[in-house]
């Protein structure tokens, strides 16, 4: 049975020695003082080790039931959702007037890992309430605002999110759901959603669905798309639940993983609905959360990469299997434990050294976004922008074969469903699809990022690149480890951006073509940048003689992996991206 | 629901354009012209595509099950195997005298790709029964021949390899499982194995169960086992069944994928079994078939990858969604199918480059085991160990990671089960486990192979190289899109080659820190030298005039996007490799 620990100490390592938030000149990020973020942590941690994680394999074996239009959701999994609602922690990030904490997002990131990493399937429920009530606190009426908000910060009352349609998930100009004007102020709702996580189920006792759907006589396309407020139940004056609405769960969907989560096909036949925004402006209200959605959905494959290294490094302390060939390990024992493998500790330190560089990058971009939203800092919000389909790619995609890297060094029991490893492989999955699939997130980058606001925030991010190097450059081991491999991999993207400048006018597919690879060789970029600033951090620290000596050093020598064995995909990734469209697009479709 | 068809035409492009095998001089090669192997190929197609394929999703969602002792297959699976045994599949590359065909491997790999790409659960009791009859036929007496073979080459009997122990996997040499004299000859085997593939099921009256146990009294560890026969049911003097075994299923593993074959605990409880080959020779006797026994799994990552390609491209030209950002290229829909996408043709160009790749690289290997077996031919038996961890490691991680590319086309429905895409990665990623997981595959390259004889066959395999580049170099574009491509990443190999034998001497690990590295570097090497074979070929037919123009034209886009974009991998391999031991070996284990 697999376990989880609450990384708190890497956590504070980020918050307060790599990124020192408290000096950061973000409103409300002065209160974030290392013992209040420890308290914090600590309480997430118990909550997360101690009553999801024990459910994860339960959701797993169990999944969700649809009997007579309820959805039954695994043994525990109710009981452990009133622990979630009793300690507040979906409030922890949200407005006091509305009963939440009005912590930074920075601080719901950090939690969010741990939920996730304890279980996912799970926390899904909470994390698109999450996403529902801030897309009502962005674009909802003070009425709404009121009628909704409190109940689902306080996880009385769930959410969810609803695009997908049968024929159309990425390009939803297609959409056929369509909403009438009632007469009253109110629409219509009718169609079929898929895919709508959270759906239908039985630990709430109201589900808040946000719903795209046409207005009839609208423009065609994307540009005729509406956003609506559709309850599970009407919600009376006096906030009292009222009659069913027209919504229901017509199917739960079987998955790959995130069994715990009920996936449902939503039908909403004339239900009633309220316009959340402008008429026709649904995709832009949608959008507004986009960024934090993708970095949380980023956050999820760092939290599964996490757990999954964490029983893999357990495993190999403990099995025993065969023998160190510099010398024998453990003498007294019948073989050495895996860990002494260069092979074993090959994938043990991609693991970590992605784990660990994913959070610190994570922790930065939820940095970005809150000195966005509290400072309204443009420069923030343009570079978060930028990064964003990095995070939710690159951690996703590599966070899945961390994943997978993990399982293995179970061997053949990391394939029996029993030592729970397979789970963590068949969970991370999902999150390189949902929320835009990462080649979308990949045209996003390339096609669109890039290029906003004349390409302002690129240059930006070489610039702080630049920089960082710039500065902290002089000390002879730190400049060849680290700050050499930084400006290596920096140059290659650049000359993949500039390789993207040059070609992509006279044809665009010379840059959509190299999307994919341009997104990871971004992903590798900002790592090696995290490293740099964590190696800082840690050489700082050791030069102090102030605190763990071995957790610095530890973070040292961890870097130094990234940088040396990961760090020269980025040369790869260029080459792939400077062989332009033609290798790709070159064999006509039809001979395919 | 998918789809499959068997690549009849790739695979007589590699047999006879690319491998000209009534040429190679092998015995029994001279009878394969082309009209024959293509009879075979069309029936081993329909066979799949007709009978297995169907059954492939069945077996996944029904899976195998244990009552009282029994253990019932899928719905559909008695059937089937029935016609696999009426066609003689099973025997097509076993000797006559046993009901065999007496056909090359060559033949049986090609049959054996297209088998478990239909369905790889069902497969495998084939698969695994072919195995373990190999296993008597290289060791065992004349007596245990006949009492065998026969049953088994039909299919009427079934085999098992019970080679690993709850506590031992790799490490053998820990083996428990015990064999005692009874004094007439046999042994009691009492012990028990885990994860034994078709160790019980209701398809055929017999199984044959080879089994590893340790004689009490022998050396110890590795050098102490034998290999045993232990059939289910004992065999009387005129061949008819007697007594049950004492062998019994203990209980059958839920597993991530290939639920379809039942992966069983068995119990041996004094078990009568009779010796194969020598007393404490059991690990060599195994070893015998290992070359063959990794080439088959090697072939099942291909396998996969194939199917999940087709099915990938079918998606990919049906789904609308999104325009051709170049023009728009389906007026008449509401959207363009998602082939037009850059990305999307990255994706399925990468999986087709690789199938076809690996194909060729696959049928290639089954040669030069022929040439082994039937000729006697020391330097093929040679190079063929020496790439056997590279067919097997490379193979099955990149067939894995293109299944994953597959499932990936569909967005949300390829995560849904009953879209059939999560099957493809889910039984695909077994064959990156067994027969020696792959950190294994990449030990025995790297700490054995590669040293071999002095390094007479890594050595041989440069010549081979280098030799193919300088007959066929000339031809300007040829030599740029395809040679010198191949070139370069020869070159990489050899340094790395080079790095591990100047630095391995004083510390072993700096070569085994970048053993996996190297298993993937020396895979890239040899499907761009299969990708410049198959340029060629297709070259020289099109210079001809002869045969389907479009036909070799789409593989001489296919090569060059393999050199174009995946060989590039082969720098960033040595780069890694040549970093050397420290970054991975530097952290304390404690301190992980």
């Amino acid at each position: 049975m697999p376990s989880y620990t609450a990384p708190t100490k890497d956590m504070q390592f980020v918050l307060h020695d790599v990124l020192n938030i408290t000096a950061a000149g973000i409103p409300g990020y002065d209160e974030l003082e290392a013992d209040f973020t420890s308290a914090i942590l600590e309480e997430a941690g118990k909550i997360s080790a101690g009553v999801l994680q024990p459910l994860n394999v339960v959701g797993d074996t169990e999944g969700c039931v649809l009997e007579n239009g309820v959805v039954r959701t695994p043994t525990g999994f109710k009981d452990a959702f009133e622990k979630v609602k009793e300690g507040g922690w979906n409030g922890l990030d949200m407005p006091e007037e509305f009963g939440g904490q009005n912590m930074p997002q920075v601080m719901g990131t950090a939690v969010g890992e741990m939920f996730s990493a304890a279980n996912q399937a799970f926390t899904m429920y909470q994390g698109l309430t999450h996403g529902a009530a801030s897309a009502i606190l962005a674009h909802g009426t003070d009425a709404q605002k009121a009628t909704y908000l409190p109940n689902m910060v306080s996880l009385d009352w769930t959410g969810t999110m609803n695009l997908t349609e049968p024929h159309c998930g990425t390009d939803l100009g297609m959409m056929r759901t369509k909403a009438e004007p009632q007469g009253d102020g109110s629409y219509a709702i009718t169609g079929q959603k898929i895919f709508i996580s959270a759906g239908e189920h039985d630990m709430a006792d109201n589900i808040i669905h946000l719903v795209l759907a046409k207005i009839p006589g609208g423009p065609d396309g994307i540009k005729g798309v509406s956003l609506f407020i559709v309850p599970k139940f009407l919600v009376n004056e006096d906030g009292s639940l009222g009659a069913r609405n027209g919504v229901a769960c017509g199917k739960i969907e079987e998955k790959m993983g995130i069994h715990g989560n009920s996936t449902c096909v939503m039908n909403y036949d004339a239900a009633t609905g309220w316009l959340l925004g402008e008429e026709h402006k649904g995709m832009r209200a949608m959008f507004t959360m986009m960024n934090e959605a993708r970095l949380g959905v980023g956050m999820q494959g760092l939290a599964q990469a996490e757990v999954a290294y964490q029983n893999a490094l357990d495993y190999a302390k403990d099995r025993l299997q065969g023998r160190d060939v510099t010398g024998v390990k453990n003498p007294d024992g019948p073989a050495d434990p895996l860990i002494v493998h260069p092979d074993i500790r090959r994938s043990l330190m991609d693991q970590k050294s992605f784990a660990e560089g994913a959070r610190a990058f994570l922790l930065w971009g939820a940095t970005m976004i809150d000195a966005a939203h509290r400072a309204k800092d443009a420069d923030a919000d343009g570079l978060v922008s930028l990064l964003t389909p990095v995070i939710k790619g690159f951690l996703t995609d590599e966070g899945y074969d961390m994943t997978v890297r993990a399982q293995q060094v179970y061997g053949g029991h990391g394939y029996i469903e029993e030592w729970g490893m397979s789970q963590y492989t068949r969970d991370a999955r999902i999150a390189m699809i949902y929320e835009g699939a990462n080649g979308v997130q990949a045209l996003d980058l390339v096609g669109r990022k890039l290029a906003q606001d004349g390409g302002k925030h690129v240059m930006a991010f070489f610039d702080l690149v630049k920089g960082f190097i710039k500065e902290n450059a002089g000390d002879e081991e730190f400049d060849a480890q680290y700050l050499e491999p930084l400006k290596a991999a920096s140059k290659d993207l650049q000359a993949a951006g500039m390789y993207f400048m040059q070609n992509g006018m006279k044809n665009p597919n010379n840059a959509l073509a190299g999307s994919y690879d341009f997104m990871h060789l971004f992903g590798h970029v900002c790592l090696g940048l995290m490293w740099a600033k964590m190696g800082l951090a840690a050489k700082r620290s050791l030069a102090d003689g102030t605190g763990d000596a071995t957790f610095y050093e530890t973070k040292l020598m961890t870097g130094r992996y990234y940088m040396a064995r990961r760090l020269p995909a980025t040369a790869m990734h260029l080459a792939r991206i400077q062989s332009g469209a033609e290798p790709v697009m070159g064999l006509e479709a039809a001979n395919f």
